[in-house]
């Protein structure tokens, strides 16, 4: 297995030598709060509309000014206009950033308690726990399905996890704005704080024990932590310790495994069909 | 929805003012047999693993070759040795080949006939047919979920769809070497020869009037060919008219949808669960 690299967005520097990008992006770091760049069309304009963003910087060119005369009026933000050829957001140069770039603080989701308590009544809730998954394209595919099937939220550890910037964003395609994606210090406490209140941890593993399908049909109307780890890694040791079982997809080949997005999205549908069905219907 | 644009790889050309590894892959493209660039050590590697692999030019770094003796050895292919800093291989400059790169045909899977007809006993069989997705990590996420669930064949369009290039391969994971991935001349004539062979055709679509599970239940036992579209776009409308019917994934919310990849392990998923059960059990 392997996981394709992190793409080299706006977060993500060279081991020496930094370029111009990368020092206006750490100046930046050190003089307020946390900020991420978000860049590309799509993504800049989710985000102007979205209410809840605290937006510090809109740069755009002329063109896509225009394109996105609307959002600007929304989120009432003051653009710089720039010359397309002097684009001075401090982005890698590979990225496809069509003229916009926005500067913000990654949206506030509250902490694991508020977000993830099971309420007293109505269904029980799905969250989703991600074991350093760093590729942003997975983990923005991953916020999408995670909304699609209306998981509570997407948990992450705060170090060696894909930042919410421009892939992710536009590998979400819109449901970064949308779907809580909780980035806690220490995965480990996370899991045990869902335990706590409740909830079954179900880790996501070639080798489990048990099959997907009946052990989430077994547990059904209970609370579901759905744990995945990172493509050539896997669950690290702790992760698969504080797991309540381990479940495997398919019986699988020698060779074959599922793409991480495409396993969570599996089990997000096996978990919604649990929940729909009567414990003993599969 | 947006779908990722496909990455600059092998065979993607610029619009005007060609760079000179696009000026040398259309030289090599006239010259002979339809020839794809393979590049990274792990597709290079399953690639020269892989017997039934027509191979052309091998070019490598001294570095690569070292990594890559055995698979080397196997194949019994002389590589050419070159300077990293002159890698002479038609890629785009971002390619991140890793020092490796093979020239080699696509293989040859047969034709839909021989590929897909069912057997007159087994399981029925699975395929996946995708009309118009380009982006070459979704199809290689796709080959992957297909190898894992035992699809008979990915199918998609000779032209408007992923080329088996360098990041399909590296997407695949591996499973571009193993997993039968058909181009064929037309989406709908494929289709129509599907349904002669008993195929039930199920196009996956947002607004579908059925609710995939109990659809596929309820055709379980038939050859299955499961149609998806491209991000955006979706499924055009003969591809639409052809299928015997548009299925869901989940009632779904007004903004959230499933990437394609994701879209298509769901499905298959499905599926594998629907073939395990008996019919009335879901």
């Amino acid at each position: 297995m392997s996981e394709t690299p992190p793409d080299r967005g706006a977060t993500n520097g060279k081991r020496s030598g930094k370029p111009k990008w990368a020092i206006a992006r750490d100046r930046a770091r050190r003089a307020g709060p946390e900020t991420v760049w978000l860049f590309g069309l799509h993504a800049v304009r989710d985000a102007l509309m979205n209410p809840r963003r605290r937006r510090h910087r809109l740069i755009v060119t002329p063109n896509a000014a225009a394109k996105l005369a609307e959002a600007i009026a929304v989120a009432g933000i003051d653009p710089e206009i720039t010359d397309p050829r002097r684009f001075p957001a401090p982005l890698d140069p590979q990225s496809v950033h069509q003229g916009a770039a926005l500067e913000t603080e990654p949206l506030d989701w509250g902490g694991l308690a508020d977000r993830c308590a099971p309420a007293a009544t109505g269904p029980a809730p799905i969250v989703v726990l991600l074991d350093r998954v760093t590729d942003p394209h997975n983990v923005g595919a991953i916020l999408r399905s995670a909304e699609v099937f209306g998981a509570r939220a997407v948990i992450a550890p705060r170090h060696h996890a894909a930042p919410e910037t421009g892939a992710l964003a536009k590998a979400a395609s819109g449901a970064l704005e949308r779907q809580p994606y909780l980035r806690v210090r220490n995965l480990g406490d996370a899991m045990q704080e869902l335990a706590a209140m409740g909830y079954v941890l179900v880790g996501l593993d070639g080798a489990g024990e048990a099959e997907l399908g009946p052990l989430l049909a077994a547990e059904s109307g209970r609370p579901l932590a759905l744990v995945l780890g990172s493509e050539g890694i896997g669950l690290r040791q702790r992760t698969r310790a504080l797991c309540g079982s381990l479940a495997r997809i398919t019986a699988g080949s020698d060779f074959a495994s599922l793409n991480v997005s495409n396993a969570a999205a599996v089990a997000l549908y096996a978990a919604s069909m649990s929940a729909a069905s009567p414990k003993n219907a599969v």
